[in-house]
């Protein structure tokens, strides 16, 4: 499988070790400290509540906290002006808190063991827990968002919010049948891409951008936030689990349709196919299902996708202010199609 | 049992119609039929979406809503100082919203069967539509909010809504532990009461009442939705399961510990204490359960709790401006204590 070692390969090619994914979001926190600590605060405030269960949660969460991926793309797309807007870590902390929120509700809904190697919340406290507090922290993120941010970059947020709810509903509707690829791509822009463009849209206000420059960090956000998506769906097929933080094939066994295997099942001839759509019930062997998937070309075939879209995401770049803001929004188009976890 | 008879029953006291519960209500749906219009007009369009099935979802919660209690109560508030503030009927429609949502998820983690005689959303569709709607709802109330509510207001209104996961929260830390009278009137402050207190809190606002009016009105939604939670709790001991729309027991059955219960552990004798303590784990015989809670006077005392809290409500009016709407707030405080549903 050789697009699995190419594309999904922990260990940098010689001599790349700069450019790697891990020293690109290194020196992102690193540019970004003094404002991710801002953020980190203000994450922190939102989630104390007067609830001993609640602050455990709370705890919890920013203890396995993710990357951070949401916050640095509002904090660079703020930066690109130079000076950094008072209210970016708000907006920040707002789109990470929403994030924060909407995996708690996908992991009952998933009834997802894990997430980043850790328990998740619904395994180890229960689903009334699990939906509770992505509730308090929603209703937390709103209230820190309406104090700082103005009316059209609120809308802008609760359009996203909702979005990334009528993304889940939509793959929930069509549960029963077979998606197609367009299906596929409405869904990740609503449940991903959404919110990386709702990030990116936000810096960019903040930062007193024009429209024009606006609406090319919002389609920037919006092709980087696909190309995530589809290269983490391609992460649950060729991943290192060790590195991933659960186990391969766990979205087949969901049930959820990814790229890579809409693809080989358009493809596919008629034993295979019934085979891979077994396994959309049945859960049954990830291997047979990796096997088949790469026979049909599905991984190449949503890799190249997603370079597209990186490709597409970093075009929307060009003619806004350089700086090294800008060299990270670029380099992070790179980074989404170069992911090991 | 001579306090079901007295409080609870659905046949009003002969000359005494047109005070009954029902005659009051729709009094009061009358007096605000446009502004309910106006309201039912606006969560319609919040609920609105491109998918089918949130909006199949959205017509059928539409279809089987409530009484409308909170919208009455915020649109009474705004009406105290004569004509209606032009936000009202937005406000109204967010507290709607946000109780609507709080259900969806209450009926998810109560695993409820029936609301209002109706199956619930997480019994018609299942679990993660319930989920997803109410954050569906959640995110459209808010984004209604922001364009019409000064920013006091919208944290009037966030702090209501976190404090209702709060409430819930707390009382799930302390599910394995029996509750003490305070423990159960905080929980049913911050999951009922405050939402009505943050009701008619906005009606006064809007209508721009002074400070010390619109203090009297959030202490008068917050006694009045003690009262209403208290006999609501009652009621699943007492009522007709016709009127009801669900079986009764429902909420020892799910291990609720409510106030008649909770007096009633705490005055029983040994061999009681210990029946009431079972009932809350295995669920079974809820007649016995009623049985013992009459013996230790549980009922009575639960309904004289409310009866002071709807006192309580009546006091804090004293000094508004005079009119229909106040009548109403007033005769509002009479209902709560005697409803037969």
């Amino acid at each position: 499988m050789s697009l699995q070692s190419k594309s999904c390969d922990p260990v940098p090619p010689a001599g790349a070790a700069d450019t790697s994914p891990e020293n690109l979001l290194t020196g992102i926190a690193a540019f970004l400290a003094d404002d991710l600590a801002e953020v980190d605060g203000l994450i922190h405030a939102a989630l104390l509540s007067e609830v001993g269960l609640t602050n455990e949660i709370g705890r919890y969460l920013q203890a396995s906290s993710g990357k951070r991926l949401r916050p640095m793309l509002t904090l660079l797309a703020a930066r690109l002006a130079g000076e950094r807007p008072d209210a970016a870590p708000h907006a920040a902390a707002m789109v990470e808190l929403i994030h924060v929120a909407s995996l708690l509700h996908d992991d009952v809904i998933d009834r997802a063991p894990l997430r980043r190697g850790n328990p998740t919340v619904n395994a180890g406290w229960g689903n009334d827990v699990a939906i509770l507090m992505a509730d308090y922290i929603y209703t937390r993120a709103f209230a820190i968002t309406f104090q700082w941010l103005p009316l059209e970059l609120i809308a802008v947020l609760c359009r996203a919010a909702s979005g990334m709810c009528d993304g889940e509903m939509f793959q929930i509707e069509k549960r029963d049948q077979l998606l197609t690829e367009q299906d596929y791509l409405h869904i990740i822009r609503c449940k991903t891409a959404g919110l990386f463009s709702a990030c990116t849209h936000l810096g960019g206000a903040l930062a007193r951008l024009g429209d024009g420059a606006i609406a090319a960090l919002d389609r920037y956000g919006l092709e980087l936030g696909c190309a995530f998506q589809i290269t983490d769906d391609l992460l649950d097929l060729t991943a290192d689990p060790r590195r991933l933080g659960k186990e391969i094939g766990t979205d087949i066994a969901c049930g959820k349709q990814t790229l890579p295997l809409i693809h080989a099942i358009e493809k596919a001839d008629a034993d295979d196919r019934a085979f891979l759509i077994a396994a959309l019930s049945d859960g049954q062997s990830p291997e047979k299902v990796v096997e088949r998937v790469v026979k049909y070309g599905g991984l190449e075939y949503a890799l190249d996708v997603a370079r597209r879209c990186a490709q597409q995401a970093r075009e929307c770049l060009d003619g806004l202010p350089d700086g090294p803001a800008l060299k990270f929004l670029r380099e992070l188009t790179e980074l989404v199609v170069n992911r090991a976890y």
